[in-house]
């Protein structure tokens, strides 16, 4: 069983997952994206590898856990978080923690081993989304989670340890601090302004154009002014919209969108590994007039130094102009 | 120039500095350590290379900017922040900036290429945490700095690009976001209880002892309950202190503990590349009876991912008391 532990300074929590633990010898190296080659148990035919799958389109009709799907979400084997336990914090005042209670799941795109959001043909990129959102409004139904934080590590210096192109889930008893803090930044800016904020910067960047990657009638894609990494960029929806998981209608729109990221990262940088992260509301929170749904990408470039890591302020040395600049014209200027 | 910008949802700043930017291109893989074998800027001899010391150790007397030292600070070649331009904000609510005005140095811990922290004796170990004193006390007279950031990155995967043994500090015309979460947090525990949270964090991880490293008189080494990071650790003082800089007799006892940790780590995790930061009170604030300085070391196993970037919400796979138990053994068990 895994446990949540409360930073007694900062608030924060951590999941301490010593299930996941390797022996110490084994930290030694960074992971290493394995089955390159080998056996995959997120190919085709290798259904019985994985736990049941919670969800899967079976356009041919097929029988679960077993060849002829297009996607499919299975519970991850080795999960941070499980299901099982109670949600009561127990500790004093500098000690608290829960047990690891929540879910962890995998969402394989595509039974091709050798495909990539990249690669997908668009209505493949569509059901990714459609199932990411439908796995959230399914866990709206327990109301002692809190959040569910969806995000693709892709390459191994971005975390990924199979090389299958997939998808993960965490859904938590606790809302993200990040995510607390955007929520909190932005309700500031609606109490001075009666605005959303995200509103005004997806204005504001369209009407100054320079850091603009990509545009359509529903999405934009940016790099942002105080850009932490080099090349971050951020897709948002036009009209406001504070839940990923109530945006169905929208994502065949968002799809090409996504699929510019990593495409145009791909010929300005050379294929980098990259994470990318949704960012939407709580489970239970109501619709909110100050927060809007976004998601993140940041390729995986310089390693994060000291400074970065010990005052939460980073050094980014491609500004976000010149950063869009290449992005905007990777896919049109040979 | 550089440029400090203000993240408009989560007022966190972060330095742009394209002066520092490699090309599109260069981003395409980690920095690799320099000069193994070849120049270095950083040897005695070659101090013509580095920009004029602004404070050496010369035991022999010898003149400046030559060599006979044997701890050497010198404003960085390549400095993120430079100390012309002025301090003064300008933008609007969404878009704010400020020149990128501060200062960025190096201290040269040792004239011997081989050197590292682990290897240097503890009188120069001392040398190098006075050194630090002494450097941030000098920036308590500029009133326009908010921030001296002291850190080390020992090796690549940690951020160095230079073999030889050496640290940085930057003096930042804001508060770190990580400082004032420390700060707000810490005020808050005082608000409550009375007492400095970090007073009773020592006492009580005394009397626990399971997340104990080492142990003086004057200070404690720990791995924090909810470490963030496989083998994150602290140090201490066991008497409040809100400034660093002002606990120089105490540096004595310091040098060993520190010296410690990536000894310790070196045994147990095959020396590691690690990050080593400095916490400690924004310059011109007075004596706090809240905030307790510190220093941080984390080792770099494994890559941070999605979910951590994402989230802020990370997964330590290494409860903290399995990590000081192989810390607290690694220098005296064979």
């Amino acid at each position: 069983m895994s446990e949540l532990r409360r930073d007694p300074v900062l608030g924060r929590w951590v999941i301490i997952s010593s299930e996941r633990a390797d022996r110490p010898r084994d930290f030694r190296s960074s992971p290493e994206v394995k089955n390159s080659g080998g056996f995959c148990p997120f190919c085709a035919g290798n259904e019985y590898t994985t736990p049941p799958e919670v969800l899967a389109l079976r356009p041919d009709g097929s029988r679960p856990n077993g060849p002829g799907w297009s996607l499919r979400v299975v519970p991850n084997k080795f999960p941070a978080l499980s299901s099982e336990g109670n949600r009561k914090r127990t500790g004093d005042l500098l000690f608290q923690s829960m047990q690891g209670t929540g879910a962890h799941e995998v969402i394989i795109e595509t039974p091709d081993h050798k495909g990539t959001l990249v690669s997908l043909d668009l209505p493949a990129v569509v059901d990714t989304l459609s199932a990411f959102a439908s796995r959230i409004r399914d866990f709206r139904n327990d109301t002692s989670l809190e959040y569910v934080a969806v995000f693709k590590n892709h390459g191994s210096a971005a975390g990924a340890t199979l090389e299958h192109s997939h998808s993960q889930l965490i859904a938590l008893p606790v809302v993200p601090t990040q995510i607390l803090a955007e929520l909190e930044g932005s309700l500031a800016y609606h109490g001075t302004t009666g605005r959303c904020i995200y509103c005004d910067i997806v204005a504001e960047e369209i009407r100054r154009e320079e850091r603009i990657v990509a545009l359509n009638d529903h999405f934009l894609a940016l790099c942002p002014y105080a850009s932490a990494f080099p090349f971050e960029a951020w897709i948002l929806p036009r009209e406001h919209s504070s839940r990923f998981e109530e945006a169905a209608e929208a994502f065949p729109a968002l799809a090409p969108i996504l699929q510019h990221l990593p495409r145009s990262m791909g010929t300005v940088l050379g294929d980098p590994d990259y994470n990318l992260v949704i960012h939407t509301s709580p489970l239970h929170s109501r619709r909110l007039a100050h927060y809007h749904w976004h998601i993140g990408v940041v390729p995986k470039l310089n390693n994060v130094a000291g400074f970065e890591w010990g005052s939460a302020f980073t050094i980014n040395p491609t500004p976000p102009e010149e950063a869009a600049l290449h992005l905007r014209n990777a896919l049109t200027v040979k």
